[in-house]
């Protein structure tokens, strides 16, 4: 799941630095930000090096992901938006959400602190590679994504409340994140804002 | 004074994400953000694990500030611009500000790192947050804000050289950060650009 | 060449923020971010409290910087532009590099490791300047800038490989990235964006 996760988050990154005309250093940097950040800074966060820096196969599937955009372009308009990525991506979603909360649960945080861990470790590589394209992060305004996360990185909190093991936890986790995103994917969920539900009110 | 600030900056950071018609979990994020990002950043910096990320109380009173955002936004136009939040603002950088200045102390950085890690502490939650909302970070070109910090910091570190106690320096500091800043609002104190200076000089 | 580059780095920041008419302050920030930034995320990559929170005569170059633009703006309409400046940036561009190699080599980790974190630590206070002024990073779409740090840190890499000293392998990386990066002023390089690689195809 995680390498899924690594060379579909590589190349949405990258499809949208495409469609901003970066160079082709600007399209691999975004690309990789997207797939590396969330697990970097979720490594910082737990005062470890990075594993990114550490491991040689991830930095390969971040390329696969890049060099995937790159070719998909040609004959795609948007590969990010094909079905077969997003299906991907929220396999990714799911898998960067389970190791978020499996190292922040090592690592002795408190409850809030494995949910923001998972959630970080999913979403952080999107938002900041919006942030690099100069936007607000998406995660922000639309879509359901990152609260997939934050459900998945609670039901791997309150798995391990009620006593199951590390593995049952993990596996809650990663069924939650990737069930919630494809249900919202499907039916096209969205969070309201305040301004809506203010009208909804009157 | 830290549990006004944490308040205060959440209630800020969501005001301006519900401006922007940020969807709920974005309003949250931006709050939280602007209330935490500044000590993460400062705990990062020292190489430790976030507070924010182990106590279970600080998430609450974000999440408090949070939540009044979004119902004061439904009576007012600009809760974050209110007589009230401006004070509390006010207390909540010079608590940050003084907590920095202690932590970066114990970290045993030089004179530079005590007032650069002061001022993060105080306005990194801020200048993350409007990176999020996509402007450039406010406290760059507007106000007399983050300089209050720089001097609280200073005075803090100035304190500890003459030698008075630790908790003298961060009584200096809390009191030079909230007054300046009270100062500054009242008459409205702007930095200068280098443009005007030129003007003033012709 | 380290003292260069962060005078170098610093003016050309707070060129940049004077351009965009922030107060002294934020020029000062923007200026100071640009020389430091880059230097503190590699050292947060290898979980170790940034230099400049410690050493006290960095950060009094960084300032050398940010005086200088604040100065030489009244003079020239765009000191960051100069020839020398130019000459400067290439300099601290590739001393930059070379530390950020060193640094990585010293932490143990990956090839791919050495890389990234040599172009973190040239590129990387630049990259966050802009995210500062609300751009996207121009070295994502302009110019061959990071590449030579890319270039650099590989070199630095495959020197070692063949058995060459930490200090030969250190001279490789300098003299490749500041060779390159002078070249590519002079003959004006760009790397392609993959609309324009697809244009040539055709």
């Amino acid at each position: 799941m995680n390498t899924i996760g690594l060379v579909a988050f590589a190349l949405v990154g990258s499809s949208k630095a495409i469609r901003e005309e970066f160079d082709v250093f600007g399209i691999a940097i975004v690309g990789l930000a997207m797939a590396f950040v969330g697990g970097a800074t979720r490594d910082l966060l737990v005062t470890r090096v990075p594993l990114v820096l550490q491991s040689p196969i991830e930095i390969v599937l971040g390329l696969l992901g890049v060099g995937l955009a790159m070719v998909l372009s040609v004959v795609l308009e948007s590969p990010d938006t094909h079905p077969v990525t997003l299906v991907a991506d929220a396999i990714g979603l799911a898998a960067f959400a389970t190791t978020g909360a499996i190292v922040a649960t090592d690592a002795g945080v408190s409850a809030f602190g494995v949910v923001a861990i998972a959630m970080i470790n999913a979403v952080g590589g999107g938002a900041f590679a919006d942030i690099l394209l100069d936007r607000a992060p998406f995660i922000l305004f639309e879509d359901f994504y990152a609260s997939c996360a934050v459900l998945g990185g609670a039901a791997y909190w309150l798995t391990g409340v009620v006593g199951a093991s590390g593995s049952t936890a993990a596996g809650a986790c990663a069924v939650v994140t990737v069930g919630m995103r494809l249900v919202a994917v499907t039916y096209d969920w969205h969070l309201p804002t305040v301004q809506r539900l203010e009208l909804l009110r009157e």
